[in-house]
């Protein structure tokens, strides 16, 4: 294809994973031009200007857009989708870049509109917590300025450094603290959307309670950027704890992870704010290779990170030390210990930086499943029995008390034979549990195929057609979430 | 219009509202015979019989149908639906008929299709608190049910003793716990739906996290019947707080409210599970009509119920205290009690029946606004001055924790002269703060009008493109929540 003449290389996109140019227009000298008028001097064109936006985070993928186009205003955003709307000229929406699944970069030539200066807080309510603001503003930003006003956000993720929180929504992203504050789709009030015609869609509410017709919103979070372009974002925000705590411990096996959660979860109940674990291989990654220690003495199977959020610091303690006392006592864990200030920042680092720490291990192969919580760690010890020594690592990490499994796979480096061992195996697995094939990080680009494991096929269709009727020349994103319609 | 002809009294629906019937098929002994043969002893058709499905619980508005079908399986539904589909017959769905928008009654002579039969327990997962279960279970039901295993269901209202968790959903209940528990969007976790071709859409789902393609489920909740029935539901139960406790208060001010409202957030914190405030003109009325005594001494112009629900009575009853100490000694609360088992009941009590003290009052005009908190009862007062004399009473109570104000006005008898004054004055005065003209309530057939106070017409217009897209013969619950499209 036309379009992939410049590309060489292991991530050439379009050839691992077969996909076909659709006849969209392609960007000439004269759309460039007509893009500087609107936005002067925020249109990239040069190779390597535009290199970083063609490439995810993990290089996996890369297309081979050769135009980015940064907007600061919802106006902007409207006239460059009219513009490509009439041209039939394909966008790539992107944010912060940090997606798991090839969702925000092109598969082509897509024009890349970048929301990285889309970077405003429109409002911030201290009486409701409500923080009204443009979709490029960066999570960690958004959390440092709510805090000063005594607020949180309602999410924490690793690459809250980068994400933007128009991809978050974008990507209905989960992360850590949705045991406690719960998903994007209670704590996101309102949105504004510019659609694919370059309409804008104004449903930026600021309301708790609003049942006045078809909740618009919901759609586009977690449509990965394939039915608009989120502009702005209305999001609560609970109020910041007064304590923080966490443990560290480690469990004998995965069956003592889970009582330790249901014991925890009794005893800690409304100050449990995160119930996450690791195994011992996880452990060995961190430390082999980022120099990162153990924050318990001796090594065991599992870890589990508990965090508790809440009000009353003594009130916390005695929560969280009582659980501990009962834990220890019962044999459900053999080792841990509770966070000192210092230590806290240690431990959940620890936890944050595994997805860094298996990038260092070679090629990775990776997995996002939400699984019924027994049989949560069954497929990791399938997989490496499957797999024996053809792979280098199978570990297994997550958000336990949602349900949610990070399976990777590391090998030297990529290999067709190893993944054709790993799927469609690890799809079948989870759909014979009722499970999903992805749980927070989307489908976008990697996993689209795979999108009949976890969703029948009328549901499938009643997408395509939601997506026909908002995009009917398909140029948001393509190649994107869905299967092509038959 | 010929299905009108049996109807006489204050109650003609089609006259108060200037409706016109459209040209659907009447339903005829050909019909009623089939009916019979999917589910044989499970159609009504005898005038007294099918009396109390065309009323609502108001008694506000009323059909005149002349079917009533109790499907109990989903593949009965479906076969309804596709029978009614090919002969253009209307159908407008009944869970327990407690709406108070007039969504649930059938405005003309469409056939009634009453959930009561699904009335089926499907699973329980003690581990994850996910519940499975036909549409048509009471809520109270469920609720006593997961009781029994640890668990409460994520809402409660007035109505539970007679509303289906199908007709919950269909209307996005909001209630007593969403300031807790956050609203349906985040706890139901998968629907099962048939769309009005009979088609069925499973996406019953159990898990907490599934980010495979777009959340069709979002859809159907809150649309009030007009895209598909709900026959399923899987919704994610919190654990049942093994401490309540429950403080009745007196404020001198609605200043004095919120202060207090800002003041337990901070110190209650996590434990805070509602925060509902009455005027006196509730209480008098709940007095005087249902013969029911106020739980505080002496007499205030606003009354706050704050309840508490966590896993530790010592620490709980703590942070009440402590919160109460202050609060007095700040003024901001002047008289109170706190509730022993007893009166918790009581006052609970109290406060769920303010709707049916209304109903004894009079002719109710009932508005359920969402606004900023700030200025919450500004249109209490706003309204009162306007009306003067002319109502009977104009009273405010609701949930002030989600910014969610019940405005309710009595009078002996209906007056057109008396609600021209009240609307559009009230969803005038509500779109001036960015409010919501339907906060909890939906817009069923009453309110339906007036959703351009709340939605610019592109949302509307995109909401009447999704209804052509789902049931392009519009047979699912006409004349309910759009406005026709032009």
């Amino acid at each position: 294809c036309r379009a992939c003449a410049g590309q060489a290389g292991p991530l050439r996109t379009c050839e691992r994973y077969r996909v076909r140019r659709r006849p969209f227009g392609i960007p000439g000298a004269e759309d460039e031009a007509f893009l500087q008028r609107v936005m002067p001097g925020r249109v990239l064109s040069g190779e390597e200007e535009v290199k970083p936006f063609n490439v995810d985070w993990l290089k996996s993928v890369r297309g081979c857009s050769q135009l980015v186009v940064k907007p600061q205003t919802t106006a902007e955003v409207s006239q460059v989708l009219r513009y490509c709307h009439e041209r039939n000229l394909a966008v790539t929406p992107q944010g912060g870049n940090t997606g798991l699944v090839g969702g925000s970069v092109p598969v082509f030539d897509e024009i890349i509109l970048s929301t990285a200066l889309m970077n405003r807080i429109i409002s911030f309510d201290k009486v409701s917590g409500i923080l009204v603001c443009q979709a490029g503003c960066v999570l960690e930003r958004l959390n440092e300025y709510v805090e000063e006003q005594g607020f949180i956000m309602p999410l924490d993720l690793g690459a809250k450094g980068s994400c933007h929180i128009g991809g978050n929504v974008a990507t209905n992203a989960g992360g850590l603290r949705l045991l406690r504050y719960g998903s994007l789709r209670g704590t996101v009030l309102g949105l504004e959307v510019v659609l694919a015609d370059g309409s804008v869609l104004d449903c930026l509410a600021s309301l708790r309670k609003d049942n006045t017709g078809y909740d618009l919103k919901q759609l586009f979070i977690g449509s990965e950027g394939t039915l608009g372009v989120i502009t702005a974002v209305s999001i609560l925000c609970p109020q910041k704890p007064k304590a923080v705590n966490v443990a560290f411990l480690g469990c004998q096996s995965f069956t003592k992870v889970l009582e330790t959660f249901t014991t925890c979860r009794a005893m800690l109940g409304e100050i449990l704010s995160a119930y996450e674990f690791m195994d011992e291989k996880c452990m060995e990654l961190v430390e082999r290779h980022l120099k990162l220690s153990s924050p318990v003495t001796g090594s065991s199977p599992f870890y589990v990170l508990i965090e508790t959020s809440g009000s009353n610091s003594t009130h916390d303690e005695e929560k969280l030390n009582n659980f501990l006392e009962q834990a220890t006592a019962s044999g459900l864990v053999t080792n841990g210990t509770v966070a000192t200030d210092d230590k806290k920042i240690k431990a959940s680092h620890l936890r944050e930086r595994i997805t860094e720490a298996l990038t260092h291990d070679g090629y990775v192969y990776k997995y996002d499943i939400s699984l019924p919580v027994g049989k949560l760690y069954d497929l990791v010890t399938d997989m490496r029995a499957r797999l024996g020594q053809s792979a280098k690592n199978v570990v297994g990490y997550g958000h336990l008390g949602d349900g949610n499994l990070h399976l990777n796979i590391t090998a030297d480096s990529y290999s067709q034979s190893l993944l054709e061992a790993i799927e469609p195996f690890v799809y079948e697995w989870t759909a014979r549990c009722s499970g999903s094939i992805s749980a927070e990080h989307g489908l976008g680009f990697k996993k689209r195929h795979f999108i009949q494991y976890s969703k029948p096929s009328e549901a499938v269709a009643l997408m395509q057609r939601f997506k026909a009727m908002l995009d009917p020349k398909g140029i948001l994103n393509p190649y994107k979430t869905l299967p092509e319609s038959s």
